[in-house]
């Protein structure tokens, strides 16, 4: 075959009706993927950039500086992602076999889907935290062993400082079962102990006239003796609770227990320490009598 | 080749049978797309909108502004899934390979659906707690560590308030083995010590003269005095059951304590400290003796 | 390109043999599709019935209401499916792509997947408990540290009644390991303990003495005396065994410790209080001697 | 185009050679897939069959009602999903799109397969414990906190007896380490405390006398004091080993205990109580002494 | 057939003109796969070498050498992936059939997939810890069980020194919640036991003297006598509290105790031994009064 | 159409070049196909019946007749495993649409990848305990709470044998950290106490004498006193370490015990028993002093 | 049809063109295959050589003979893997249709995929401790619970060598949380008890005296007494801090012990025994006063 064969075989391939209608067709969607693509683009950074507005002025206090930084970082990773697709989508155009560059795709895609879930987890339960009015900020909550006042509802963690100064930081994934201390009035629970030779009807008494005396205007309602709680093995426990307004139960329970031992002790009942009963033996011990 | 040739081949491509027939499927196809696309927008908002309606008529007590805020999420979202398939299937329509769209869809899916999978989980047991009639609002109930009166079930959590005044927010998915304390009648149990030097029948006796004097609305049935339970190290103990309504046994159990302990010392029955005996040695100790 | 041009060219196309058959086809698959469709509805829907009259004369205690509407809900959720799916490949007879649709319902199934495994192992497990007749109605099983009579076995959870009044409701997929207390005789064991001083083969005798005058209809054999199981620091414990019918020796063991306590102390055993030996000393202690 | 042209297109079809040899061959591989499928049942069934009659002579002693019940199952199940899948691939014969339907199956084969990867698991292991004959019925094992006899040795579950009568059923997937009591002796090991004022030597000879006069059938070697295991704070600690039979331990141990008790009571070596030093002093105490 | 007919075919062949196009095609595929090859090394090995720049003088202090080591590698990795790539592109315009090549790289990739998937965690939450601000370099934190000074923040892991000099190396992917000390002023919180039989005004009023007397630079707020924190067996507690700058509260706390252990003894206000109240008999014990 | 319009399109189809050459193709490859299955069954019984000849003289002392079974067993998976394969294969000659039966056994294969998961990880680690040589038999290890010789290493779990006789039976899977006791000699430690009056140094040097005396065959060094290792509550504690041959500290430790016990006795030295300082009091006590 | 139609027919199939020039790309393919698998197996059993002549001068004692078998081990399963894809390669151009093939790979693959993924994890971990240098050969590290010297870092476990001698196998995928002993000096604390009677700032200018007369090489800073660390039952603790260089602190410990001891006794200051208040009691006690 000589050359001149070859430049035939060409022209006649690109005076081919059906190549050039094919290469028609190509052209308008590659245009269109870029159109496309540009669109997506605009509209994705255009909703983030809202969001973060949006956001600034809503009640979760996230500092604006580093809202920025995310929200740049998220519409540069839509950038790049929308460009990657389209380009592979043009390169589909040239008929390019795109199974190998999907296939080593997806497996990078696996592994960051597999270590990202727990971030994505991390997001649904914020969302859902906020959404479902779980806690808000400054209430006083408690999650696995971490205890304190929320300080910051952030779209991956939240933080929490507790009253001795420390700031929890627990992402949102971790956070299952939350227990709420400021939803509600809350409970102080004393239990004081007398001696088992005491009047079980007279110490009631006592201490009931003593909480009653007690006065806080963090408490609703008139403490109550609620009676013998338990019988200890040297002392006679007897219950006292008070509602008060809440996360205030400690000072209250102080107060009390101020109060009460002051009542027992002016009245003289015996708030008894640990008691054993000796049996005094002679013998040596430990060896079997008839022996 | 020239440019009269270029238009030739156009006009031959247009005026190919076979392109108007597909172009004409093509628009029948994108035509039933978008008909087909809209209605199910239009069933599923309206759907969510009925069970919105019925469901704030239900026993569960949701409030209405969240519900209609989920609500409103959960349209959002259908029309956008609906509207990003059907424009895949337009693009389709088109011959644009979606391959590369449909890869980069699968990886985001792939994470979102790991992420979400405790969501999904959340959505299906909150369903059997309520089919299954687990428990209602206004029940006692403990799961894992926590326990307390049913506030309120969701679609995504339990709200439980302990008698402290705490709120325990639980995802339904982490509610596992329930136990529910409104269900049937309570037992009170109450262990009393005796002194070995006591006579065990006699102290029975007493014992059960003395329960069967407590009165409550909510025993149901009269105080069983069942025998000595177990032989400790410093007392016999004596174990007395008393059934009564679900989730009053607190204060059953301070009556017969307060009881109980009033019958034994007016027959001087002792109710045992800690015993030791002691052996006193005069020796230094600790030393062998030959040595 | 003129409009006369168009229209033969459609005519052309509808007077076309491969398209006509093509289309015979169509209709003919189509209308198979849908009465197949049908048909597994209808399939579907009658055996969901039929096993709920079934299982209502079985020895599972199921609600009846509830088990219909568990039913009715499954034959919506079968039909919705089933026409989902026919939807889908009469679609597919127009050649609308469905790449995007199945890839869609992939991800959301997959989803859905991963939240419904732990549902699909508790009716597996389910399934499992019944055949293999781990335990039925009526038993007392633990499992975990739930502990309580069966009653009920559902299709996905289990019930059981703790003696003091408690449901646990536990998924069938969480039964993992199951004692079942119902199954053989029990064994009553007590440890009783003499002091050291004691003849031990004396105390054995008394022992032996005092359990096999114990008598009670549950005990289905005379209760043994084992012998020495430990020295204590302060007893010597002996060990009783005794055979009883399921779980009756909780009231067997208390008779046993009765009785034994009685003969002890009728023959002046002594039930050793803890014992402790004392060295007492003068110096001020704490400090070297020669210093 | 008239009714004729459409008679004429049809004729023209039917008689067209590639369609009726396509149809030709349509034929017979439906006739293939038939014909296959009721083999595969028919195989499968008898190899259940077949495998159940082998099993009831084998030493795992199963039930034979529970085995026929779970044989007729698998080949209910074996069955529909073989006419399923026939069924398919006939469709697919027909030119059904069968996409939607595989991925439907898909999803839900999803759920299954992780639902039920639990059970594939009991039986792999189930298995492995036959092969490797980790245990067999009639042993002592523990695996995790349960203990008792091998009483049966399932497909999915093993069961086993406590020597106080519970049935502990275990998933053979959760027998992860086996302990197996029954393979070797066992080793009786007692540790007997001597006071520190008692001459060592002297009180190893004794207790080598008395563990030397023990006699059981069940000891398989002279059991052997091994001298000075620990220094306690009130004792000298000597070990005593005795190898015997499997799982006779405990007698042999009472034994010992009794033995030894004994003799060292009749030497007057003193088996020690706990001890304590004391210091009385006679000031306030906790205040500083030059204050 | 002869040879010159296969030498006639294969010119037919080659003469061909659809060949030909197809061929160029090709060229011009391999040719743009190459140069997009090339490019993305180059991009993609300058992209890593930039930021390892940046990150020199960014404030995680990360030794040089060891970034140029990972940084090597990562620029080695991308290379052998892109070619392996490309050569697979190109192999597929030979119409080499690429199932099995990918296939085999899936199975390989999954594995590597999930083994991966823990380091794709800890560089996504090494990535949040220094965008959320969680910590610095500098700040005391403490993660599970380990406390220390934070040292280094890495892609993958963060070292914290203990104050006892160890170091903790903690992959990123394991810190999930953080309690980060250094953010708030502490709290030193001191509990001082007095006796039972002190005036408990009185002892309040002697230790806040001494805690006023307390200086220190670290102390923000003059310390607080909370009032009695609660009634042990043997003593009163008061709780102090002095709020101090981050982790000083060990020095502040140590200062408190000294002053308040020497304001108690000048006064001669007790800090009680546990007491113990012994009653003794001299009856044998442990046997039955009537006996 | 009639029927020899019937036949003669048979006839044609017949005579058809294509067809023909198709089924030539097709019969070449069934062959092939077939040829290459029973090569593949050939090599792998083969090969396994060879590693189980290997396997017998290697160091691992696994039983024969179990192994022929599991040689026997994987031998019958591979055949049945390849003539399946080729089954499908021939089945795809006939142009049967695989798709259905590809996915019926994904689903299952899904499962029962899911299930044997845990066998691929036991058989892969116990391959890595062989070739990394982490312990051999003989060896005494821990792993988890189980202590034991190696009895077994087997292809899926190892064999421990406890001193006390029990056989524990580990997944080797789930053998993830080894402790191997009887690589490097053993470290004897032992912490003596004396009184707080005795002159430490003169304690040290009588221990350290005692020591000295002690001879052993199994002490590669002589004993070492280091010191005052604590000061307990009610002694002072020094400590001794002696290194001795593998597994044999145990005996070594008694020998040490018993000499230093001797020692001090001799000399006089008194190893203390729990001492306590009593203040005794008159006063009726827990009530304030004032009142 | 007749035979020489037969034969007419796979003739005229020889000489087709079409099917020539096809098998000779597929002569071409086929050997293109065969040279590049070949290629990859020189290259990759190069590539492991390599690499084990590297890393035997390395800083990493891997064993020579284990390095060689598992490198020839890698280049069997190397070659092997290479050729069944070769074979794979070369089935596809004889057309036979590889899904089946591909999809029991699968499932094999999926299950060690699955299998294989700690493995993987060990690797990768293995490789991040030696590149982060998170430690060395030779330094302290503790990581669980397994704590001391390492002896080996290898590709899949590590090795650390307690200091009693047992030697801890760890896989490198369960090393998460490292704890290094080795990079920095380490503190010596020490805890003393002095006596509530003692004037507490005399009691540290003894002990400051006493440790500032102790001289070590290993201690890097004179040590420092912090003063009360806290208020103990019966004590006044104070804390003694030495900062000396690393893994010397438990000599350290032990010599400041003895000075401390000695010092203290030497000025008659007292190291407390527990302490008890008691209060005796003359009354039977257990029974009400004024019953």
């Amino acid at each position: 075959m000589e050359w001149d064969s070859w430049g035939e075989a060409l022209r006649g391939w690109f005076s081919n009706e059906w190549v050039w209608s094919n290469i028609g067709w190509s052209v308008i969607r590659i245009v269109l993927i870029l159109v496309l693509g540009r669109l997506t683009v605009y509209i994705a950074t255009k909703t983030i950039a809202d969001s973060i507005m949006e956001r600034k002025s809503s009640r979760l206090a996230i500092q604006t500086r580093r809202i920025r930084t995310v929200g740049k970082l998220f519409s540069n990773i839509v950038t790049y992602v929308v460009y990657f697709v389209a380009g592979l989508l043009i390169l589909a155009e040239f008929n390019v076999n795109l199974g190998p560059l999907l296939a080593g795709a997806g497996v990078v895609g696996l592994a960051i889907g597999f270590g990202a879930q727990s971030l994505v987890k991390d997001v649904i339960t914020g969302f859902f935290i906020v959404v479902e009015d779980q806690f808000a900020i400054g209430d006083v909550v408690q999650t696995g062993t971490f205890k304190g006042t929320v300080e910051m509802i952030g779209m991956r963690s939240t933080r929490l400082k507790s009253w001795t100064g420390e700031v929890h930081i627990i992402p949102n994934g971790m956070i299952n079962e939350v227990t709420n201390f400021s939803l509600n009035n809350s409970m102080a629970v004393i239990d004081i102990s007398v001696a088992y030779e005491e009047n079980i009807d007279q110490a009631e008494r006592v201490i009931r006239e003593a909480v009653e005396e007690v006065e806080d205007v963090e408490m609703v309602r008139l403490p109550e003796v609620l009676g013998v709680h338990s019988l200890g093995p040297s002392e006679v426990v007897i219950r006292i609770i008070a509602e008060c307004r809440p996360n205030t139960q400690a000072a209250i329970t102080r107060k009390l227990y101020a109060h009460v031992k002051k009542a027992l002790d002016s009245r003289g009942i015996e708030i008894p320490y640990p008691k054993v009963v000796t049996y005094h033996r002679n013998g040596e011990g430990g060896v079997q009598n008839g022996a």
